[in-house]
């Protein structure tokens, strides 16, 4: 049978409106990808898997709240939603409405959103309004404007969001059969961790699994408020996705740290480019930066000694596409070559 | 069980050399998505659905063929991999050979490639050469080169390439229990269009399927060759997915249209941009230009009343993600406002 989307495929595990017709794009279903060179470099024995959630429908595991999130929306009569976005929401909850056929509103700070989720928002046909301020200044602005108007909130404090990005749970057990040993994934607003934490902590009850991971959240250093335990007015990253001073669901992300035995720690821009670096070159595995933040802490973690993966299981959650931020992708690399169009040229280009 | 990738899903029905190791990102079981406004459009009791390729590992149908063929290379001992691109090929390329740990060179036209292509194979490491010449030349450049060196040739020249690619033929028949009425898509260097009459052939010569689906094949008006039938020199078209002048699978191309009893034809740089735009905004579904080639074309049949496709089964195949291409995705659109950060600037906006 063909594959249903989030919606229809999880309708029983998911708290949603009985009866309410799915608006999906067929989203999930996403790959775990092997990633042996990688684990071979964090130790004995490990096993390391990237969730490739680069390959939903609009470019990002956004997308799997969204379809319950709209379905929702629209079940309760909703004829417009709106978001506060660092790209990757604007165009997840774009391409959810126009798949609904419902008028969508998405803000975003000025200058700070990569090319490719702009891109997205905007061949969608959302309305797209920039603001000077922040992401989080834009989360407040949606939120009242959601009290005032009739636009409906779709942004990850919709608890519909985080009942949609719980099945990347339910799928990674699919595949592994059991819940790996690790997770880590990079925290922005904070929702993904809450959402994974709900979906393994179901799974551990209905019996599926025999335990819940390890969770290990990576902020970028620049934008650690749950590092710093404070929250940060101008966040700073080239992770632009993760660039959120004071995240909606702190106080369950931080419960999932600490339930988990995990932690959330930060780590360098730099570090975070290298790990993305290393996904797209020596996995295959082509992501946005602020995807190869959870992989690049937990890679530091264990040089640091703070964790011992030998011997284990670990999921990386790898977030969005590298094809969202294609100016970070080229940055630093060096520029192609042109040549005339002869073979000659061509054999020397290769042998140089 | 978890999904393994065209090679180790589809073995036993592909030409490959037994035994060899499969080089995967778990490419393939792309979704079907229905596109119910639009088939509305076409007519009374029209089934339409989009193959939706993009959602490959690098944003393209190009990686069902890519991995059975590095896969074959690699097996034959191959250390290098070569493909001239209009973009597409070039990201996959230099995706299977990261994954394989082998070198790749891609020669690209100058200027005619997508951003979000040139960013993918250049941040995967591959060698990028760009030619002061068309893609025709490329080919050319590289067909000689794999002769003269040890690079293996990857372009859908490469048997291999073609028969990765049939398999999405085969996943069509797997969600709708046979092959569809109409198959429309879009033709380049019409390696597909050869690859998809591959695979129905195979489906209905293993009793999988009660016909062939009518094969409509659709070249931008400026880049049309099979349609003027003859080469075209200097081919023009803002679907640079298709900018071939001199298709290499010309011959099969043709003998698919024949033998299905269908036809090749052209539309117009405006058409395509249309559908591509009616595509994402009516159906939520996001592809790079050429990739809504193929419907709008049928579209135009449909108008013309060249095909009466009331109450039948149509696949537009929709080749690669629309996040290829961010810049032709904006490009007539409204730019967005900008704001101050105040809700009441917001609910203006909105209700502007």
């Amino acid at each position: 049978m063909a594959w249903q989307g989030i919606v229809d495929e999880y309708r029983s595990r998911l708290e949603l409106s009985p009866g309410a017709k799915a608006v999906s794009l067929l989203e999930g279903r996403t790959p775990l990808v092997p990633l042996p060179r990688l684990a071979r470099s964090l130790g004995e024995g490990v096993e390391l898997y990237a969730k490739f959630e680069g390959l939903n429908p609009s470019g990002s595991f956004k997308d799997r709240g969204m379809t319950v999130a709209v379905t929702q929306a629209v079940h309760d009569g909703a004829q417009a939603v709106v978001c506060a976005s660092t790209g990757n929401t604007a165009a997840s909850a774009a391409a959810y409405a126009a798949r609904a056929g419902i008028k969508c509103v998405v803000v975003v700070p000025e200058g700070k959103v990569a090319l490719g989720k702009l891109a997205g928002a905007i061949a969608y046909g959302a309305q797209v309004v920039q603001i000077r301020g922040s992401f989080d200044d834009a989360l407040l602005m949606v939120r009242e404007a959601s009290q005032r108007s009739a636009l409906c909130l779709v942004n990850s404090v919709n608890p519909s969001r985080i009942e949609g990005q719980k099945t990347a749970a339910f799928e990674v057990v699919d595949d592994l059969g059991d819940a790996p040993d690790f997770l880590c994934l990079p925290v922005g607003n904070a929702g993904n961790t809450t959402a994974y934490w709900k979906g393994f902590s179901d799974e551990l009850q209905t019996g599926r699994t025999t335990k819940r991971p390890v969770v290990v959240g990576v902020q970028a250093a620049g934008s650690a408020p749950m590092v710093l335990g404070h929250p940060v007015t101008d966040p700073q990253t080239v992770a632009t996705a993760i660039r959120i001073g004071n995240p909606a669901r702190w106080n369950e992300a931080a419960t999932a740290f600490r339930e988990s035995g995990g932690h959330v720690r930060a780590v360098s821009d730099d570090a975070i480019l290298a790990m993305a670096r290393a996904l797209a070159q020596e996995e295959g595995v082509f992501c946005e930066p602020s995807s190869a933040t959870g992989l690049a802490g937990f890679a530091k973690a264990v040089a640091e000694g703070a964790i011992d993966p030998r011997g284990k299981r670990v999921v990386a959650v790898v977030t969005g596409h590298g094809m969202k931020d294609p100016d970070n992708a080229m940055a630093g690399r060096p520029a192609p070559v042109t040549i005339d169009a002869t073979t000659d040229a061509l054999l020397r280009e290769v042998e140089r």
